[in-house]
């Protein structure tokens, strides 16, 4: 059968669409009055959610649980609960003013998948269960990953101690809501537990949108750097101090912020963006003494991106140098490259193109849970299109139609994967 | 006489400079506790260090008033009361973290130079009124030069509906402190009623220093032009979204800062500056939606600054064109240059060769309340040396030697305006 991706194809139709579009409009309810959606983990609004959800799994026929670290996980057996489980789904909390799609899109339409199986009675080889992780955005304790490292059994003790902006710890945010963190290992799953991890997540990139395609397939997740940048100069009097006597810490790190671009365009597959940035004393007829800037740099390649990094903080030294300032940098986060699972890549290559989509191979800019997952298991990802690429914002965007789409590539990959051979009746 | 600038010369023997250490010290003191002298107007430390203003005034046998703006002034009779005034002096309030001698220097030398005629029974031909000026930073309601302007007459009823971060107007600070807002316009002088106003201040520039030089003689004071600038892009995730994509507000920023920088340098006369900047969203893993800064201009030649911004404003709208990015731009304060008047140009340089000092003329690139007085009188000021052109800084600093020699250039030059004739006996 063909798929018409500009109307309602025959492969899509018995994807209930309106059910996605009614979950994920329930599920940005939960949230505190905000421009968008504002859900943070173990919050009220959180909990709400996470009962929604809950709720949806049952009826769709699975077995549900809360584990150690607040993940909520629906079992569907398969005809052998002694295999190992292919896990599918994503993540329910936000960042601050967020759209209504990113990490939900993933939970509502791995439940949607197990809705359709168990509507049509199929029962898979192996066992899956829908994961809705806990924290994966790091908005409250700033600290990425929370649920699916506690999966993967690489959150420590100290992690636990990390605390949101009021003081309260995560150890203390588990308790109020009534799990002992003492437990939260419980939460890790072996090597050899699960099959695989599938995660769908919209794009929140531009690229699917700019080649005409509702989904692709994620290759690999870029590594990131993360610095805190200080320039140094002096302050002085904005109308007193003549320019060769000035040390303006500003016009520095534009000197460093335009360089920046410069070598980030044109070094192929590295990232690079100066996000924030405040200047000292800031007042308008001061001159900058001091600069403070992050540097976040993404790239798959390793070594590429710590010789781009070389290079820059190099000539941001020269810069600094010549104008009498003093650079400092300092490294606040670092995270490895991943690459999916070359079989899970070949599998999802495989459904996009057996639904009429070319199947475009993307690098993930973004952290995902599935980076997390992959210190135990084979991951693959699942890109659907969203609006002009912006994500992280009330105006995140996925058409139904995508949305159906994106859940038939997944459904398609996990009885691709579970090596289910019988039939799929549409009524 | 010589005076030898590097040690205690002949003719500054007879300026006590511990009396003016030993009083900029007591002022420093009235302060919020702070890294530097924090003395804001109509606060505590202000009314305590106007009263040693005031005790001092009359231990210098002044007669001391506080005027309806709560300017402090203290008047020494000449030879004919009817005589209009010659007004010297300066400021008493601070910026935050200030040093010690901004304003205050002007203050003290001043009620050191009455002292002093006081002292030897001099009596010029015209009175003398020693003024501390209200609040000329601006630095707690956002508007300079309440005090000066209150005497020019330029102090308007909307002015004294300014209010400060917590919300007190100027009008209920008057009352605070016992004084009826609805009178400020007493304080007002006419024209005719000054002889004139000579100022005293450490320069905040380094142009004395770098020139060997103790103190200089100001021609002029610049105008300013104070903008707030806006550039608009578009937030996105820094992992996500490729360059080709962007539309980052803070990369073309950097470039308008640059620009801005460069022009500046190569254009005589101008002086700009971006003190303040703030970045939204603000994340380090979001690409700037937003950048807003501000832009403060100076040039004692009107025309040249305007030609100026609007250069610098036809290039940035360019470079914001260029990026996909919207540029808007808005003044916020606009003070026109001001001319010392020329007989005081040249008695205070014949002074400073009287005192064989080479008399630098200079131009003030920061404001003072002599802009404000020339509105309705002759106004002269004279510059001393701070160390590195610090000021607005706790390490602000003039050495003893210097007071000394400023307070004699003010003292020489209050006895050729007044046409003092007598002689002046040292013992």
């Amino acid at each position: 059968m063909k798929l018409d991706n500009k109307g309602e194809g025959d492969l899509v139709t018995y994807i209930n669409g309106n059910r996605l579009k009614e979950r994920i409009k329930l599920l940005s309810h939960c949230s505190i009055p905000s421009k968008g959606v504002t859900r943070l983990a173990f919050t009220k609004e959180s909990l709400h959610a996470e009962e929604l959800v809950i709720q949806w799994m049952e009826q769709a026929q699975m077995m549900v649980r809360r584990d150690e670290m607040n993940n909520i996980i629906g079992r569907y057996e398969g005809e052998n609960d002694q295999l190992p489980v292919l896990m599918i789904g994503s993540h329910l909390d936000s960042v601050v003013d967020a759209g209504m799609f990113d990490g939900i899109l993933g939970v509502v339409s791995a439940i949607e998948v197990i809705q359709f199986l168990s509507d049509k009675e199929i029962v898979p080889p192996y066992p899956i269960e829908v994961v809705s992780f806990c924290d994966e955005e790091g908005t409250r304790f700033h600290t990425t990953f929370l649920g699916s490292k506690a999966i993967a059994g690489t959150l420590t003790d100290s992690d636990l101690e990390k605390h949101d902006d009021q003081g309260c710890s995560i150890a203390e945010a588990l308790q109020e809501i009534g799990l002992d963190p003492t437990l939260y290992t419980h939460a890790k799953r072996n090597v050899g537990d699960l099959l695989g991890y599938i995660e769908l997540h919209i794009e929140q990139g531009p690229v699917l949108q700019e080649n005409n395609l509702p989904c692709g397939v994620v290759t690999e997740f870029a590594g990131a750097s993360r610095f805190n940048i200080r320039i140094e100069g002096k302050a002085g009097h904005a109308g007193t101090v003549p320019f060769a006597n000035r040390k303006d810490a500003l016009t520095g790190a534009a000197e460093a912020i335009l360089f920046l671009e410069k070598i980030a365009k044109t070094t192929e597959g590295v990232m690079a963006t100066v996000g924030k940035l405040s200047v000292q004393p800031g007042a308008s007829n001061v001159i900058p003494g001091s600069v403070t800037f992050t540097l976040d740099v993404r790239d798959v390649d390793e070594k590429r991106k710590q010789n781009f990094v070389n290079d820059a903080f190099r000539k941001i030294r020269g810069i600094s140098l010549n104008r009498g300032l003093l650079f400092h940098h300092e490294e606040v986060l670092t995270v490895s490259p991943v690459k999916c699972s070359n079989e899970y890549i070949t599998i999802i290559e495989n459904v996009l193109k057996d639904n009429s989509i070319t199947p475009l191979k993307m690098v993930s800019g973004a952290g995902h849970d599935a980076m997390a997952v992959s210190d135990i298991a084979k991951v693959g990802m699942i890109f659907v299109r969203c609006k002009d690429g912006i994500s992280h914002h009330p105006d995140e965007f996925v058409s139904i139609q995508d949305m159906k789409i994106g859940t038939k590539i997944l459904l398609d990959t996990v009885l691709k994967i579970t090596c289910y051979k019988g039939d799929v009746i549409i009524d």
